[in-house]
């Protein structure tokens, strides 16, 4: 029998509820985490939203999102710092250790760090398209916010992104890169998000998530399928577990093999899946969890 | 001034000219290169493209393409080694020692073998969503393939393709894992492919490139621009090189590091240019290749 201690509904997943409607239909659903972010924060103010987790009894497994850290003009640079600092800060204040860091494209294409995925608008700032040196810079920065982190308790949780968007979203595009980028900080500071939607497709897959949990990296695993045809809007091709190309047998055995029993993240992006009832999203989630990704898992509490 | 004599036209880059069209096109500006898709060998049949081509005193740089090798049942398998073997003798009589190679996607989510890029229609078939073994019986079909090659003096030239496609055309998706795949062969039997396209956001490009050189296994430098947003159909997001986010000079210096002086094929995929008349597009590629490739490779013929 199913348990669903370890699944987490990223309110992305249903993207049209509001920060109340999103705790209350999770919380409906018998679940015990939600994962939130930052607009639907805003959207009522960090102390009200702060109120409202509290009262729910749910348990916020990460914020999303901070990072955007590829700007090449001091400007750009300070405001992502800032930026990045007040999220950790809201991450702290609602109650969860993981802030979700989508580290920013090429200065020529990146989106703007505000920008809602789904929603958002592509900026054009000066900068080039040299990648080597804007993933430099996404070093340089994360350097300059781990002390910020520790001394707040929170950790930056890198998440790689599919290729397809390493100009216009984050020019961290593998989970070995994302290793890479960790190694130097401590792992408390630093983690790294296994989101298969992104990673998927990595012909070093298996041993990369191997080294991620032998190095104490995974912060969080977030599942859902990347679907074909991809979408005219390619971030919205993510779909329910099933409906793609994904092979979660696989991947979820990869992570039960490191030993990984934490939160098991839904976030998906999709304009199909937006337009249903939140109750019945949910309750397909968790279906397909129950069938899908579960089975695989290391530890199922029974 | 600029030299053309390293630069190929593949007959992608003008889709809808007739193989007598491409040739007349690509000789009337000057070029002494050309790149062959199989259909439009097919279209005139091979002994008359033979002609044509020696007629037009043109060299054909490489033929696209072989492979979809992951074919899980026997008569796909054998189906897929016999179309391999008649493109490897196609090569052959059109005097080219290089059979592109696109490895085929999962069995569930393939395109046909026999699909032209921008016009072809997914098959489903039996065979389901593990990469690790579709990866494994392209490994295993390639080593079916390699006597027959070396046989005939041709050399099957390994396409790593973004990752985005790694489930509908190619689960060959790092130039990395192509030189793993080519490892156990030949250098005359197997080759890579570096095409910006699918390899411009690898974080380890430079020391992968690097090792294909060491290995020599380059056998063609391809290049075209990825275009910001993804065109609906992912494929065709291929652009001049200057419109999309690709660095030319960065990945053309690393290639030229490595020694390559070989022929510099430029093969676009997008619908804009295909619209315009075929010696506008040559003029364009000549005008984008003088300006920001030529200048970074290490031999420019004066």
């Amino acid at each position: 029998m199913s348990n669903f201690d370890k699944l987490s509904i990223n309110t992305a997943t249903i993207k049209r509820a509001s920060l109340a409607e999103a705790l209350a239909a999770t919380k409906a659903a018998g679940l015990s985490h939600i994962g939130l972010w930052r607009d639907k924060v805003a959207e009522v103010g960090l102390e009200a939203a702060v109120k409202m987790v509290k009262a729910s009894g749910l348990q916020v497994s990460s914020l999303c999102r901070g990072g955007f850290l590829t700007a090449a003009d001091e400007a750009g640079q300070a405001a992502a710092l800032a930026d990045n600092k007040a999220a950790i800060l809201e991450a702290k204040a609602l109650g969860t250790t993981e802030i979700i860091m989508v580290v920013g494209g090429l200065p020529d294409f990146s989106v703007s760090p505000g920008a809602v995925d789904g929603g958002g608008a592509a900026v054009a700032v000066a900068g080039g398209k040299d990648l080597v040196l804007a993933r430099q810079r996404v070093a340089d920065r994360l350097a300059e916010l781990v002390p910020f982190a520790l001394e707040h308790g929170v950790r930056l949780v890198l998440e790689p992104l599919h290729p397809m968007f390493a100009a216009d979203r984050a020019v961290l595009s593998t989970l070995g890169q994302a290793l890479d980028l960790a190694a130097p900080h401590p792992v408390e500071a630093v983690g790294v998000v296994v989101d298969t939607f992104h990673v998927w497709w990595d012909p070093s897959l298996r041993e990369v998530i191997a080294r991620a949990g032998a190095e104490g990296r995974i912060a969080s695993y977030q599942v859902c399928d990347f679907n074909l045809p991809i979408a005219s809007d390619a971030l919205l091709s993510r779909g329910f577990m099933g409906d793609g190309v994904v092979d979660f047998a696989s991947i979820g055995a990869w992570v039960a093999e490191t030993g990984y029993d934490g939160v098991v993240e839904v976030e998906i992006f999709n304009e199909d899946i937006w337009a249903q009832p939140f109750a019945d999203v949910i309750d397909t989630v968790k279906d397909r969890y129950a069938e899908l990704v579960e089975p695989y898992l290391a530890v199922v509490s029974v």
